[in-house]
C-alpha cells in the first residue's frame, strides 16, 4: 500500500476501505504529512471498485488530537498557510469522493479532529468518546474546525464550544448532532462495521450518486436544489440498478446490483 | 369538489380545508394524479377566503409509502423526470399558498411522503408513525426527499436515513425537528384540529404575511434578511388589523380582525 | 457614563461590560431609545480595550417583553420602518462588537426580547424564563425576529412558535438550540459571570478574530468558507498571541497574553 507511512495505514478490506491513524503514543496528531496520506488514501478508494464503504479510524485511546502544533510554530505565513490549506483539501476530499465516509470515534477528537468527524458524512462514537475546539486557549481560534462545527451543531452549540474550549461527551455530540450514533465503547468497531457492511450492500453507483446530491443541493436556495434534484433522480432512475431495484421490490425478491 | 378523485378528497371544512390521501389500502402512493390532485387543492383552498388554515391526512394505517414505483418503471427519461418535477411542484405549492399547511401523520411517511412531511409548514404525527428515506434499498436514492429533509433535521441525520433507509419513530422525529408534534395515535386528530382552529383565530391576513416571509428570509443571508424583513415588519403594521391588534392588547380587549 | 439613560445602564466592570435594561415594572420594552442605548453601549464596548466580554441583562422578572407597542400604533410607514430598522441595527451590531457578547436571561423574553437572546452569541437562561414570539396574536406577526429565530431553532419549530404565539420554557429553548445553557434561577448571574471571565481570560485578539470570523463563515458556501477560514486561521496562527499559547503549551506552562 503505497499510501501506508509510519502515521497512516490505508487498508483495503473488500468492500471497506480502512484508514488508520495510528500515531497513537502521539494522539495521532493531523500533521501536513499524516493529511497528505489520508487524503492520499481516500483518492486511492475513490478510484477502487472493490471499496464501497470508507471507515476512518485510530489506534490507542485518541481519535486525534488535532494540529500537530510543532508544524505552527515560528514558521512563515506561508508555512501556515500551506498547514491548513492541506487541512481543508483533506476535509473537501472527504466530500468529494464517491464512498461514504464514516468516522470511528473512539477517546478525544479534538480541534481539526473535532472537525474531521464534523465533516465525515458520517460518525459514531464510542460513549466515552470526548470533542472540543479548544484552540481559543492557545490564542489560535479554531476557525476552519468551526466551518464544520457550525453546520453541524448550529450557531450558539458551537459558539459555546469555540469561546470556551470546552470538551462535550459522546452522548451530548449526538443529540447535538455532530454524531450519527453513539454506543459502548466495547461496541465500536462492531457497530461501525455492521453499519459499513449495511450501507455496502447497496448499489454502490446509487449511493455514489446520493452522495454527490447531498453535497451540491445543500448550498443551494431549495427552489435551485429541487430544480437539480429532480434531474438528479430522473437519471438516476434510468440506471440499470433502479430498474432492477424497483423492479425486485415489485416482484418481492431481492435486487442483484450491477455495480 | 372538482379537485376530489378516488385518491384524493379535497374539502373544506371552514375554516379549515382538508385534502386527504384515501387509497389506504395500497398505502396512499404519491401517483402523478394523486399529486396534482393534492397541488389543485392548495390551489384551490389559496383562492378561498373561508380557508384559513389547510390540513393535509390520510385514511388508513399508512400518511404515505412515497412514489406510485409502477411509474419509475419501463420509462422515458422525460417520463421520470415528469414525475419528479409534479412532485417538486406539490412542494414548492405547500409554501406558496397562503395558508399554514399542516401535515396530520398517521403511520408510515416514507421517501416522498416522510418529503411531504418535512415540507409541510407543521407537522403534528401520532406516536406510531415512522419516517424513512428507504430509496437507496432500491437503487434510486431519495435525492428530492433529501432537499426537504436535511433542512429539517441537518447533515448527520439526513445523511444516516438516507444511506441506511432506516426508520425513525415519531419522538426521533420531534427529536430531530422533522415534526413540531408528536401526540398519542388517539389524540392525533383532535390535536390538529385544535392547533389549526387556534391558528385560525388569527389575522389571515398577518399569518399569509408572515408565512410568505418566512420563506423568502430563510433563503437569505442575515443582513439582506433583516433588510426585507423591516421593511415586511413595517407594512405589516400599517394594515387594519395590526392597528386593531395592537389596539386591542394595550387596552386590554379582544381584537376583532377585518381578515 | 454617557449611554446610561433612565432604561438601560452601561457599565464597565473589568474585564467584562455589562448592559442592563431597568425598566423592570414594564417589562424592559425595547424602545427606540432603549434599543439606540444598547446599541451606543455595544459600540463604546467595541472601543473600550478593558472590555473582554458584554453580558446584556436585566432588572426584573422579565428579561424583555419585546417592541414598545404604543410605538407602533397611529404612525406613518416611516416611522413604522424607522423602528424596525433601529431594532435591525441593535441586532446587527451585537455580532459586529469584537467581544462575545452574552445573554443573561430571567423570566419572559418575548418577540423582540426573543429576537435580542436568539442573537447574541451566547445566552444562559434562568429555569423559569420563557421564550416566545407572540405578534401573530395582535396582527404582527414577528417577522423580524423569525431572522434570528429560525437560524437558532430550525423551521418546523420556529413556525410553530411563529404560529401559534405559544411560549417555550428554558429546558425546551436550550434543547432546541436557543440557549447555549439553562441554570437554576438561583445560579444564573453567577454562572453567567463565570462563563464571561472564563472567555475573557483567552487571548482578546483572538477572541476577536473568532467571533468575526463565525459571522463571516456562516453566510458563504463550505468551499468558500474553507478558503476564508484557512487564511484567517494562518494569519491568526502569526500574532504574537496564538505564538505565545502553542509555545506554552508545548512548553507546558500557562500562557501570558500581550492582547
Amino acid at each position: 500500500m503505497s499510501e501506508t507511512t509510519d502515521a497512516v495505514s490505508v487498508e483495503v478490506d473488500a468492500p471497506l476501505g480502512v484508514i488508520t491513524l495510528r500515531a497513537a503514543r502521539r494522539r495521532n496528531p493531523l500533521s501536513s504529512t499524516t493529511m497528505k496520506a489520508v487524503t492520499a488514501g481516500l483518492r486511492r478508494f475513490h478510484e477502487d471498485s472493490d471499496v464501497r464503504v470508507i471507515v476512518i479510524r485510530a489506534e490507542g485511546p485518541a481519535f486525534s488530537a488535532g494540529h500537530d502544533l510543532g508544524e505552527l510554530v515560528d514558521r512563515t505565513l506561508d508555512d501556515e498557510r500551506a498547514v491548513f490549506d492541506t487541512c481543508s483539501e483533506l476535509m473537501r476530499t472527504v466530500h468529494e469522493v464517491r464512498q461514504p465516509v464514516i468516522a470511528e470515534v473512539a477517546g478525544m477528537a479534538f480541534a481539526a479532529g473535532c472537525q474531521l468527524v464534523a465533516t465525515c458524512d458520517l460518525a459514531v462514537a464510542g460513549r466515552s468518546a470526548r470533542f472540543s475546539t479548544p484552540g481559543v486557549r492557545i490564542g489560535l481560534f479554531c476557525s476552519t474546525p468551526m466551518v464544520a462545527l457550525t453546520r453541524a451543531v448550529g450557531r450558539k452549540r458551537a459558539m459555546h464550544m469555540l469561546l470556551t474550549g470546552e470538551a462535550i461527551d459522546a452522548e451530548t455530540a449526538a443529540d447535538w448532532g455532530l454524531l450519527s450514533g453513539v454506543v459502548d465503547d466495547d461496541d465500536l468497531a462492531t457497530t461501525v462495521r455492521e453499519l459499513a457492511l449495511h450501507i455496502a450492500g447497496s448499489s454502490a453507483r446509487t449511493v455514489s450518486i446520493g452522495k454527490q446530491a447531498f453535497y451540491k443541493q445543500i448550498e443551494l436556495d431549495e427552489a435551485s436544489a429541487y430544480v437539480e434534484m429532480s434531474e438528479t433522480m430522473a437519471t438516476n432512475a434510468m440506471t440499470c440498478d433502479a430498474q432492477e431495484g424497483i423492479s425486485a421490490f415489485l416482484e418481492k425478491r431481492e435486487p442483484v446490483w450491477t455495480e
